[in-house]
């Protein structure tokens, strides 16, 4: 088997020259980069990572845990992270949970096994076993979306975003707003943005419709069923205006009133919160908040870095975020 | 350190029962499960991998390569793997290499060195590194999206997708039929996307304006700006369709031509492929080629398994594909 030894040997250079090439860090001359490239391709050198691990105490790998990659707050913040940690010479490892609880907790102790340098989780609930399985991996870890007690947190100000939203749909002149969110396992979306939008409208003197608070599960089917429940429980007297705590759920619910012919905002005023892609091209554009994810992502990997220095950074960092009006208010 | 003898003492159960417990893989009872993943929890015990990769063999994590985690065919992908790998115990990893063909090759040596089982591959063009690479990984390889030679590969029909989509432009009465494609390094989406396209169109003794050929980079703002190329370049001639090679840079077009004025499909229709949810959802919705990403995924993580148990499998799958008639046309 070809060794780090070898490598230099036929590259004529030195072994510090080959790893750092490997390793992506500390200054080599191009020629002497080429030289090494070109050896390690023509032999398929692939580096051992335990004895890379073993002598560097850092294995350049980074563990980002998502809750679906499919959402473009996931992609986003991915960016984010890679423009940091690239520069660095690190690279990322993703796993998707599928919004499955336990398959947070499994893939922090994979990653944990494949000796990654640190962790970052967007996080979607916090519960002891989760807290648990960080605390026993004891690697620098970022929680970024909910605040874990004791874990560096970067969180998004979903009570004061929601509550921005709502002022404003008030302003427009709604007094009938229905509410489609989701379960309340999840404390920023589920809870926070719910709060946000209730104590909002209580202190205007409104009141919301018990049957008028329908709940999805983040997918665009689901906002088009809490439309369809919301419309069928109230023939007569529709709200006027719907908060919607996601984007994709806010194109669903859109659907469903176009499907009725009923206009937007003419009949009813929509709004999500995300400001996803699909939010600029749908018809009517959609209201929407921005909670800038990659630069939230940004953050992550820079607090994480910092952590690979010194463990003991344990803060909760506010994300800020902006209302973009469009034309579905 | 606790060990796994530990673990096993203090659950009251054999060394062969946590390691199932652990490794997902046999039969143990659900009590002994609980007892084992209790006392998992309380220790905080994590297996070393490296131990167990070398009395199993196998580490029971499939690496993915994608080439840009944001689109939907990659997270449609994802989902296909999983179902089939979950099933079987296994986790994935996940790397994007964010269309970067030089981190195709990092990710695979990376994968490798992480001591992953099988590696699927959202392959974006062929070339010898890269070819190179995975025959020095010399591990279980799938191929999704190009025929790498000597991998077994699983591809989309993009030839005749093209073909039957420029067909179905040309039916509809079009002869001024408008292209945006992306780079021929792409052998699938550039190369063989444009072939039929023009094939069909000159079969049909049609010709095809150069000033009408454009490529964009796979962004919606691309194909806003090649639409807007088109449009600028022939003033009092416009064509009357736009066949585009990807959805989301349909998506830049019409929003392009929406702008403009023009209406779609009356002044000029617009067909995208990929099928993806903003098609649906864009205003008109867009026509386009669904190509069956998920079940794409399954198949590539069925021939993975297959392969683990026999390395010898190298073929070449076409995955089926449907043409999708909105209102764009």
């Amino acid at each position: 088997m070809t060794t780090i030894n070898d490598i230099a040997k036929m590259a004529n250079v030195s072994r510090t020259t080959v790893s750092r090439v490997l390793n992506n860090n500390g200054y080599v001359s191009e020629s002497a980069r080429e030289r090494v490239m070109k050896v390690v391709e023509a032999t398929g050198y692939i580096p051992s990572v335990s004895a890379k691990s073993l002598r560097t105490k850092r294995s350049g790998v980074i563990g980002v845990i998502l809750p679906k990659i499919s959402t473009e707050t996931a992609s986003r913040v991915v960016g984010g992270i890679n423009e940091v940690v690239a520069k660095e010479g690190f690279q990322i490892l993703l796993t998707d949970t599928e919004l499955n609880h336990e398959k947070e907790i499994e893939y922090i102790r994979l990653l944990h096994s494949r000796h990654v340098d640190g962790i970052i989780l967007l996080a979607t609930n916090v519960n002891d076993r989760l807290l648990n399985t960080i605390e026993d991996a004891n690697l620098p870890f970022i929680s970024l979306g909910q605040e874990l007690p004791g874990v560096t947190s970067i969180v998004y100000d979903d009570y004061h975003a929601s509550r921005d939203m709502t002022h404003m749909i008030i302003k427009k002149g709604h007094k009938k707003i229905a509410y489609i969110g989701v379960g309340e396992d999840d404390p920023a979306v589920g809870v926070l943005r719910k709060q946000g939008f209730i104590e909002t409208i209580q202190e205007a003197g409104l009141e919301v419709e018990e049957s008028w608070i329908r709940y999805g599960d983040f997918s665009i089917e689901s906002g088009y069923e809490s439309m369809k429940q919301i419309v069928e429980a109230s023939p007569g007297n529709l709200p006027t205006a719907v908060f919607v705590v996601t984007d994709r759920m806010a194109v669903g619910a859109m659907e469903y009133l176009k499907e009725q012919g009923l206009r937007i905002p003419q009949d009813i005023a929509i709004t999500g919160i995300g400001a996803s892609v699909m939010s600029k091209y749908v018809s009517p554009s959609l209201t929407t908040i921005d909670y800038f994810n990659k630069e939230a992502g940004t953050m992550a990997a820079e607090l994480l870095l910092e952590q690979l220095q010194d463990k003991n950074t344990k803060k909760k960092f506010l994300q800020n975020y902006r209302l973009i009006e469009r034309d579905s208010v």
